[in-house]
């Protein structure tokens, strides 16, 4: 699936709902799912991870970085064109 | 461009020193990203956003994502097929 398909999904999804909540509130959710990201790489860490959980919050924070960037008018696929793809991106660590 | 296309990308170009540097350090840096895209949206709430740097903190935030996707074993696009696209998603917001 392309990103820009991804991202008109959750634009004709849930955009309604999202628009209403504006950024902040959206950054709020969106930091909700990195903590529970946070935790399923931890419980990984420790040799007590759950794939499959860990798979689902990689795809809810996707979804909600998503939908924070639907509220602030970005589009994904030309943020990663202009910074990764168009120069070939950053050396180093990124 | 595909997600699946871009994890492969971010790769090619980085797995070696992302392995090497491991999760638990990963995430660190993926977090230093959050902070910035949250700087650049709070800017943007003030009425004082620069449209530009928001898509690179934007693009940063995926790139770093898609990083620590790759280094604890996570196929983006499989995530988001299973939770997102399978079975419609979830209702209400998200």
């Amino acid at each position: 699936m392309r990103i820009t398909e991804f991202q008109q999904l959750i634009h004709d999804r849930y955009y309604q709902t999202d628009s209403a909540r504006g950024a902040p509130a959206t950054f709020l959710w969106f930091s909700e799912e990195v903590g529970e990201l946070a935790q399923a790489i931890a419980e990984r860490e420790l040799g007590d991870g759950d794939p499959v959980n860990l798979r689902e919050e990689f795809a809810d924070v996707l979804a909600w970085l998503t939908t924070l960037a639907n509220v602030t008018g970005v589009d994904l696929e030309d943020a990663i064109h202009h910074k990764y793809l168009k120069t070939g991106g950053p050396d180093g660590p990124k």
